[in-house]
């Protein structure tokens, strides 16, 4: 199978990169699977349901989301309608959506797409780890499910670390996000399991994790209440991970960063 | 100038890789200044006075550290005789050692070499940006100093992008340390600043941050006292990036990635 | 049911009020239940198992544990024998003793004790709520238990708080531990449960949260690694609660604090 | 001097507390000099201009604030005109306002009034023993200053009773807020400086920290958005400390918590 991750979509810079670029890239790399972070697609924070609905009809298979899923109220009751769109599957029992979708691409294949939240320097959530070993006893890697990605959105890298090696051989892709910046550890982990810490977000580098430069670093020399932030708006670099993997084991056997547009160096698999 | 900066050395796998092969990389790069941060040098804790001369043996002009900096207590009188050997500006008035130096480099010409710590989901410590102005307040980029280096030894990337666009043209470099990974968003800010968020550790990557991943990776699903990490023994992937400056105003016109050896894809500058 | 807890035993001072004055509380009080908890009894960091010993032999009922929980590792075999040391329910699956115990007192009644560690500034653990909530599926108060004790080992006022208010009703006892200070928050919540805040440590007052203050204040203005931490040597202060509950529905008629010895206001039930 | 100070005073309950009772108070224990803390009186969060000039109606000498000091926008200006109401001294420089205050009481005695915040669980701030430290080298306890008082606004009684130790005998008083619980360990230190971990708030006890109980304990069991909180609006009960210092040292010789109104244990100096 032929996938693409791309990390957190960031304000319309972010949005218009992936609805404009998307299509092209799918054509041209011949994408089966394609998932995207989109957490911070309004304005930085959240993700309105017009948006999924634009992500999803550019190309995307699946939209993972992380600690700002809710800041757009809108798509808690969208999450009901359209199974695509998940959470963190560490939100406790009874939070609405789901945190994992199995999507079927070309020739009848099945692809298990999971989102947990990491819990270091974060939140107080369920165990993620336990949620993923959950979740992949419903499924057998290679037979009933043909690949399986997992995004960590999470802040330590120790924490995924922890997440690629716990699965590796269990998954075919461990990907993080949430730090806004790509890392350059990209790798197949000896098991099999395709790796990288942070995918990176689909934003304009020309700011702090995509917010406009000059208010957000300010907030590290002041004190005060500062105006809102607003996200940067030069052009994006689409920044994220294509991945191969073999249909029979669900591993991966090529894994090449991606990165389009904007101010970061480009790179394509 | 040609300049190296090399991120956490982490064991002795670190160690090993970095005194084997710096001294090939400076001939073979003709580089002018190398810094390497040496904080988890000693078994992943701190870093013991013997380390820190080989370092310098083999071509290090100058050693950062961080929150690991006082592990192996012997540093501590050591810094007063090895001022190469720097800890962050932000310790309180009074700490031991100095956070910067000014190192001589080929041609008569002077390079400041600073260390701070960040805050953000780390120790409470003095304001970091101030301790950076302050430091620029002694010095003239282009005329009494001909490049300034500054490694923000911090966890969140928001941060270490505040670093970078807070003294974006009053630097050559800003770059980033203390994840362990690093990350591919090298670029030339507007100002003339080269910046990366995370150089990346010296170790070996099939590890969780540099450390054996069985057991670190169990400390995230247990909570049990577990055994005693270690550092992880495979080679050691150098990570680090390269940076050429003008001497005539310290700023950047030239930046590139390094790694080499080990598990991570290669890229020489 | 006549029940005293106390609460954090910090060092040899802690241990020896408890020892030498809790017979004579018992008695005097005419108390049916003691619970205290034990984590920091050994030089402040954890409960070695003659210390556990010596504690029940004194009077208490049970003891309860914190995040110091295992910092005297002798203590985790000791859990499968002496049941009733308990340590954090929301400590993972798998984890080594258990998270609450039944204690027979006079008369055949029967009292629950649960201890469970809060997440906000702590560890990343499971949800103790649903912790709680889970084991008093088990029980009914009233009928199966005559009395249900809670000891939430939390750092924020906050989530203790919420402990009260979500279960008021279905506890006889909520309790904070951890701060090391007691609170003059006592009463009885409206749907019946007796609260406190914090039971506040037995030990030295004159420390920094029982360690002896010269060290543990400097560790606040300093960035070096000190010396290491031992507790204070006066007389220690027992602190902790004392409620009265009525059989029948198992909740508080009557909560008074006590305070006795050392540096504290003296204050008998 | 006779002295009370009061803790957080939290919305409309704690508000009307403070104005309706404070100046019975003040005649019936012939107050010298009287401080609280108004970071949460707008609602939970912040200090509107007209609340501060009401509370220094209705008898305070001072008003210190904390983490909540701008929450309310317009006291950002006030504090130029009002020099009585200070924030946080530990706020970078250029933050406008004062951290300290030399109010005049009977008699031509002056007290000087400080506020600092703490920073473990709390923002990065620069530190505030040092700025407590610069602030006391300006005045001569028991010589130009006849009483020094200092707000310690911070979540971990660790760094409260590191405060307590550092100044004893330079302070008359050092007390605690934030919490918004009253702890029990009032004291005269051995150098003579009374000491409080926690003043506790001025608000409903019902509550959680002061808000409704039912949304607010809500937040800690679902991951969901939730109502905005509101204050709790049960009768408030007036929380804080009472000293008496000698006029010629500075120091305390007498100590007593008051705890008025509203559901906690009632108690007069
Ligand atoms: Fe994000
Ligand atoms: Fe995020
Ligand atoms: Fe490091
Ligand atoms: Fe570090
Ligand atoms: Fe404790
Ligand atoms: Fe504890
Ligand atoms: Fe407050
Ligand atoms: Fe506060």
């Amino acid at each position: 199978m032929r996938i693409l991750f791309l990390g957190d979509i960031v304000g319309r810079s972010g949005r218009d990169a992936l609805t404009q670029r998307l299509p092209a890239l799918r054509a041209g790399l011949d994408l089966d699977l394609v998932v995207v972070n989109g957490e911070n697609a309004s304005h930085g924070f959240g993700l309105a349901p017009d948006m999924a609905r634009a992500f999803l009809a550019a190309g995307a298979d699946a939209i993972t989301l992380g600690n700002h899923a809710w800041d757009r109220r809108e798509i808690i009751p969208f999450l009901e309608e359209e199974k695509r769109v998940i959470r963190p599957a560490n939100f406790p029992p009874g939070t609405p959506g789901a945190g994992a979708v199995v999507v079927e691409v070309r020739g009848g294949r099945r692809a298990l797409v999971m989102n947990v939240m990491g819990r270091l320097f974060m939140d107080p959530l369920d165990d993620p780890f336990r949620a993923v070993q959950a979740e992949l006893q419903r499924h057998a890697l290679g037979r009933t499910i043909q690949a399986a990605i997992l995004d960590v959105h999470a802040e330590a890298s120790s924490e995924k670390q922890a997440f690629g090696h716990s699965f590796d051989g269990m998954l075919s892709l461990v990907i993080g996000t949430h730090t806004h910046v790509p890392t350059a550890d990209h790798q197949i982990l000896p098991g099999g399991t395709a790796y990288q810490t942070d995918a990176g977000m689909c934003g304009d580098y020309d700011s702090v994790i995509g917010m406009q430069k000059g208010g957000a670093a300010l907030r590290f020399w002041k004190k005060m209440p500062g105006e809102k932030l607003a996200p940067a708006e030069g052009e994006a670099t689409l920044c994220g991970l294509y991945v191969e993997t073999d249909d029979a084991t669900g591993l991966a056997t090529r894994v090449a960063p991606l990165r389009q547009g904007g101010r970061l160096s480009q790179l394509m698999p």
